[in-house]
């Protein structure tokens, strides 16, 4: 079933910055294949090979775009390994990304796909250090051009995926989150849900106590926990940074307990 | 009527930076309402929440932009306050952000604008915390499919605005400007038009005298001040920072005085 | 002979930065005149007024974009002096720069060019400081509109063009070459070639050395060198920064050696 629309849109997740050429020319190579493609940038200013902030990123944006829109990923510490290289159909949209665990939370139900072992397709030759280029660009780019997803490669059955964080309960009935994503703001989003914050919720940051939810960011006059638009619990500072204030890192606990 | 050409035009412009999923997640939620727009970033990396650099920097820049360009601006302290949020038709062009100044130097005449007000073009749930996504994005790309504007909401009829900064004349005759914004080479824009600067002027700017003004950046040796390319005066160090090398901030003053 | 397709693409290298409103005014610009063109960022990230940067990045990207691809490059130090700005085709591109060396890499045979100097294509009035905006945007636009060459200006038969450095062979026989870039990953790429490297190389780099070429960056445990994407020599650290952590810059020298 072909799922793209007349003007197909290709995003780009990466950890190349914006000052080397390397973006650019992912960017040429998919419009020298294909001169219709959009294409979007999703973010090129992921932490240098962190896996784990790339899944959280794409998780967050790739469920806004059009059915058929193909996610391009690179963020590769194993490039040039014998790591596999994958283009993915899930939740009807396309991904092609290194086997490596990017794309745990978007995979999250059926899919189909294949590791890309089939050179016609590449840009050739092929650097070593660059599949982003050579490989990953131009597979899209075919992608685009309804090449169907067989072409590329070998059927894979499974994927790698990292641990994935979980609350759970404390000893004495309190529920343990912890920090999985920092933003701009300083803004820190836990992997609590809206669903498991009690009534009467104190929540514990460090020394801190925050005795309620606001219900958004302006509200209160300093440390504040809210949902968020992910619908996860956030600490945020009114006008402040609230991971500087508090020294708060990814992995790090929040405890929330019911006030009695 | 109608001013928009085939192929719309959405600029963003916001505090959102280019590190979090915030942006794209817009830009996908633009495209799967609207697939034809061409979206095009102004800015991301406005000072968090920082109103008048926003007014500042969309000022300068939309004005560029084909006539029918819908700009949707998100530096939004107030996001889930009672603060309204907009749809407005200035100059030709549309503009989509929260009554809170950010609108200031770009409406400037008569005006048609809209609170947005009409839940059934909105992203469903709305996020307390993210009406960009959930609100501005979605007004935004219906209005490039024509929605009229009264489809969105109650009419407005007058618009937040921030104060402006003016050159005043001081007591001794000299003219007085200020500092408005300092730009990435650190060049130092400030409110004083090319016409308010008096022949043989002395611009004085902390403890330095500029005796003339130099026509471009790459003439003279030290400190210049030139008209720039909005037409104000500008403080520029050739090949420095001027901004740094005098510790000038946004609000300082700068005096002009007529040479003897 | 018209060399272009029907979705043209403009690309743009800058050391404007994305704070400002400048490279938003230029792609205004650009939609103004020809809202049909996809006008794609190489970089806006070049260190202020680097010349010699900005030819290393285009360089890097312009050959992997369409044919009659319009690359516009404004790093510009001598903007409003009398340096000429010019439109050259080489090589099946366009390319719009002042002529001050950033093409010093990417016209590398044949090619036709025209000096701007006919004002009917610019933007009025036009800015001493900004020719970005008000020249090299409309003059690309018309261009990506067919206009031909000859109707910008007069033609020039010869471009500046910075040294460029080469690998030499010391006295000792040793072959000695440059750093020429540092990517975001702290890559130090160097303008040793991959045929120039002996059998049994050994690289010199400050007080290392290293007794083999990796084939990808994810091998080794340390320092390691090995032939990157653009088919030069590169040094690296795996999960590190190479130049911050031998305090390496552009310019400085690598020497390699054959093992006894």
């Amino acid at each position: 079933m072909n799922i793209r629309n007349s003007s197909p849109v290709i995003t780009l997740t990466t950890d190349f910055g914006t000052s080397d050429p390397y973006v650019a020319a992912m960017k040429g190579v998919i419009l020298k294949i294909n001169p219709e493609t959009k294409i979007i940038d999703i973010s090129h200013d992921i932490s240098p090979q962190n896996i784990y902030e790339t899944a959280y990123v794409l998780d967050k944006a790739w469920r806004y775009f059009p059915d058929g829109t193909i996610h391009i990923v690179v963020v590769d510490p194993g490039v040039g390994t014998d790591r596999n290289a994958l283009v993915v159909k899930a939740a009807n949209a396309f991904f092609i990304a290194p086997n490596n665990g990017v794309l745990t939370y978007v995979v999250d139900g059926p899919f189909e796909a294949v590791s890309i072992t089939n050179p016609p397709f590449w840009n050739q030759p092929v650097s070593s250090t660059f599949h982003g280029r050579d490989i990953f660009a131009p597979v899209a780019a075919h992608l685009s051009l309804d090449t169907p997803l067989s072409e590329f490669g070998e059927p894979v059955t499974s994927l790698v995926t990292l641990p994935k964080t979980k609350p759970y309960f404390g000893s004495d009935g309190s529920l343990v989150g912890h920090v999985i994503h920092i933003d701009r703001f300083g803004n820190v989003i836990t992997d609590i849900s809206r669903d498991d914050v009690p009534r009467n919720p104190a929540i514990h940051v460090k020394n801190y106590v925050i005795e309620e939810l606001s219900p958004f960011y302006a509200e209160g006059d300093e440390l504040i926990a809210l949902i968020g638009s992910d619908e996860k619990l956030e600490i945020a500072v009114k006008n402040g940074n609230a991971a500087e204030s508090l020294n708060l890192s990814v992995g790090d606990d929040i405890v929330v307990r019911r006030k009695p």
